[in-house]
């Protein structure tokens, strides 16, 4: 993805427990998909869960889209795609789920993130110097 | 809701095992209180889940958006509406989920379905007669 | 039951995403329906999570058997009793979840829980007193 | 395991959904670990949940036991380790978890499950021949 600085790529197996009498993995399932490979694009950064919550911020999900083109199955092996695509005043990630064997594409989405101050509970309007930090990058 | 055909409302307490470690319900068991408040619209019109699948049709979501304004806690009683507001071609229903002490707004968000023909497993690109008919309304 | 020093139950419908493609509740989603009984039957005695953490004791389960008599399907009307059966040395709770409309017993289980002093992170070999305290007794 | 048949192990870390806001595993979520471990098992013998299904017969769980020595943290690793240790009339698997790192036991428990005929959806009191050819066995 052109505009993404930082992108990560896990795999996953479609568990029992995750699918639903259609026999399709349930829609709402799909959170948890995206958070693993999350986890996985700010682990590469060193600014996972905890480092954050050490840096002073939370950054809670303030937006989920997810468009689902094709179902997921019992058994399936899928890859999940993170790419970090804007982080100047949020944290911008676009996902994609695909067919690990086809490569045909099953879902995109994004989730947006924000700084919040854990001190003030404040929610911040720019991202904090330490996201900057944690991407090589100079905050101008 | 002006362009609502149909709405609902239920009530929820936000449950131990929906909290996260930041103390706030994480963000992806959010679908499961969209579709408490859609099964609930949905069986209002005699169309749930098992009226659907007896009718021929699978109603897959093609896309769920949620937009988290402030954070729900521990034991928090919420109220979650569900507006059906598109049915023509898809099934769009609007939720919004309310504080239900101070009635401060918390969540809005939607999700998209469309009619998926069981016996040929093809996507309808208008909704069958039935969901009319459910709706008490007539098929142009 | 004799032997139950305080009793608490509460109503649930199976919920949609809670059923796997056996189409009966997935096995692993019973551990929420008995938390929902003891969440209520603690909340009774004023002695939930939140008050437990405010007295200085966390109570982690280190205990659980769940016994599956009959499935539960979707939509079902279930009721799901929980009975106080020892806390002088730990708190152990039984269940059942019965049929709402059949009263048919479908499931029965325990937990076993222990205090643990959060400043020390020991685990107590009695209850302490917070706990006679809020179920009315007197410690021997 | 002396008396085990078959075994099966499993690596997983704790993922952020999984944990409460005691900062560990909510004790429910134990059960997808086990039954991912089971799954693995299962596959291992070509009897997994379809292949179940196409034998003619479910196996539901009709008993769950977990035993909590020590809690699993947000991003621990562990090992879930599968033995099963009895197949004549029921198929009984014994569960550890261990931490991956120090080895260290942390969790201990079992499923039990009986093979359900899903033509007259009658209860079988012994394990069906299937399930010995499965496990290279003559049935006696």
């Amino acid at each position: 993805m052109a505009n993404s600085i930082i992108s990560c790529e896990i795999e996953l197996e479609a568990p029992f427990f995750d699918v639903d009498l259609m026999e399709i993995v349930w829609h709402g399932h799909y959170a948890k998909y995206f958070e693993l490979a999350r986890c996985a694009l700010l682990d590469k950064i060193g600014y996972g869960y905890m480092a954050m919550r050490d840096s002073g911020y939370s950054w809670p999900i303030i937006d989920l889209r997810i468009r689902y083109a094709k179902p997921i199955h019992f058994n399936q092996k899928i890859i999940v795609q993170a790419h970090l695509v804007e982080w100047q005043n949020r944290l911008k990630i676009n996902y994609q789920i695909i067919d690990k064997t086809t490569h045909t594409r099953l879902t995109k989405g994004y989730t947006s993130q924000v700084a919040v101050d854990l001190s003030s509970q404040e929610m911040c309007y720019e991202s904090p110097a330490i996201l900057w930090q944690k991407l090589g990058l100079q905050k101008p």
